[in-house]
């Protein structure tokens, strides 16, 4: 048995209002993503509209989440939140190097 | 909808030589756990055997993590690792303070 260990923070890639998502762990229940966001804003006009709830933290850098109903939530590093079902969000703007966490539930 | 917000670093317990868990989102399918180590090794000839996967990442400080057959895996700020299911490890010696994220996968 070989355990492997990988940096979040390493290969981290050069972007510009943009973002990367890189899989780190998927089972048939779940997903964890490492999402670099580097000064992103969603499209305007595009909100995620997901069947299942996502859980999400700020691991480097800052962020401002729009909620539908013109709620903005800060986020700074160590921030985690849960993004409810179905709660229509975007990211409003991210800091010029920001690294999320998100774990996904799939098929609850 | 209210959207709240937690900080992982906030609110450290002040252990020595023990560590704590904090559950900080659970599902049918995964629990998600803050816990926070200081100074702690688990007791010896103290071995977890997980049914199911998990996927653990050290956010503070660092840890030394020991495999059955004596295999040690170092990890410092940033690195994870996925530890398979009925992989026997244990804390073979944390950092004064290291903080740790643990995505357990439930009845995969």
């Amino acid at each position: 048995m070989t355990i492997r260990v990988d940096n979040l923070f390493a290969n981290l890639p050069e972007l510009y209002e943009s973002e990367q998502s890189l899989s780190l762990f998927e089972k048939p229940s779940i997903k964890i993503e490492r999402i670099v966001s580097q000064s992103y804003s969603s499209p305007e006009n595009f909100w995620y509209d997901q069947a299942e709830p996502e859980w999400v933290i700020v691991l480097r850098g800052a962020a401002t989440l729009e909620f539908e109903g013109g709620r903005f939530v800060e986020m700074k590093t160590g921030d985690h939140v849960t993004i409810p079902s179905h709660a229509k969000h975007r990211v409003h703007q991210t800091g010029p190097e920001t690294v999320w966490l998100a774990v996904h539930v799939k098929g609850e």
